[in-house]
């Protein structure tokens, strides 16, 4: 199953405000979204560009996956997200081709969309969602 | 100035024929070229996902600048690009407005297109391009 376009990247930031700031002001694009995802322990951020959001992403308690990276590498481009048709099928697909899933069903994302995580240790270090509406 | 979309994604791999295989086997991308660009001692591979390509890069000198990515951070997202109507004018209004340039003026890059960097230091720790074509 083939991606129809990057869905969106994700990235760390220590401060959202700082960072909206940054991508409005500087990249002259306009965030149209900022959403707590609680259970990812994280508050989001959004932009488009093209076909392409751009999702900013704050930590909020020293738990979440989120502030491990940035412990751990400091800020920057945290995932990589393709869209695909049929997210099940697609994580079903690359599962039966050897990788690794940090998600082996569907979940519930941002924007009411259905994600699952491949894991980076199966992408060449690129952690890697699917998304999409089924 | 605002980009009009995501140009590329550069991801640092660690062996580019393998880091191919992923992308074509498992993600059912076509790589359409396989480029080495000298001056930045790198090899690279593209695919087209949407209006963004993904741009794989190995290094091919043990002083490559993806060389010293990956042996800090390990293989995986190394720089985002934006595509910029005029890439000369866009570092000018980035620079203007406080950030921190790699490039003062564009220079070229792998496709015959004009690029310039922005520190990370001054994008929230994401390397960042401008790229079109003038």
């Amino acid at each position: 199953m083939k991606p129809t376009h990057i869905e969106h990247i994700g990235i760390a930031v220590s401060n959202l405000e700082e960072s909206i700031k940054y991508y409005q002001e500087v990249l002259g694009l306009e965030c149209y979204a900022v959403e707590e995802v609680t259970d990812q322990k994280v508050k989001t951020a959004f932009f488009m560009v093209g076909q392409t959001k751009i999702e900013l992403l704050e930590a909020t308690a020293e738990d979440s996956p989120v502030a491990k990276f940035v412990d751990k590498k400091g800020p920057g481009i945290h995932h990589l997200a393709f869209a695909m048709d049929d997210v099940a099928t697609a994580l079903n697909d690359a599962e039966a081709k050897g990788v690794r899933l940090i998600d082996k069903e569907p979940r519930g994302g941002a924007e009411g969309l259905r994600i699952g995580f491949l894991h980076p240790k199966s992408t060449g270090g690129v952690l890697t969602e699917f998304c999409g509406k089924k």
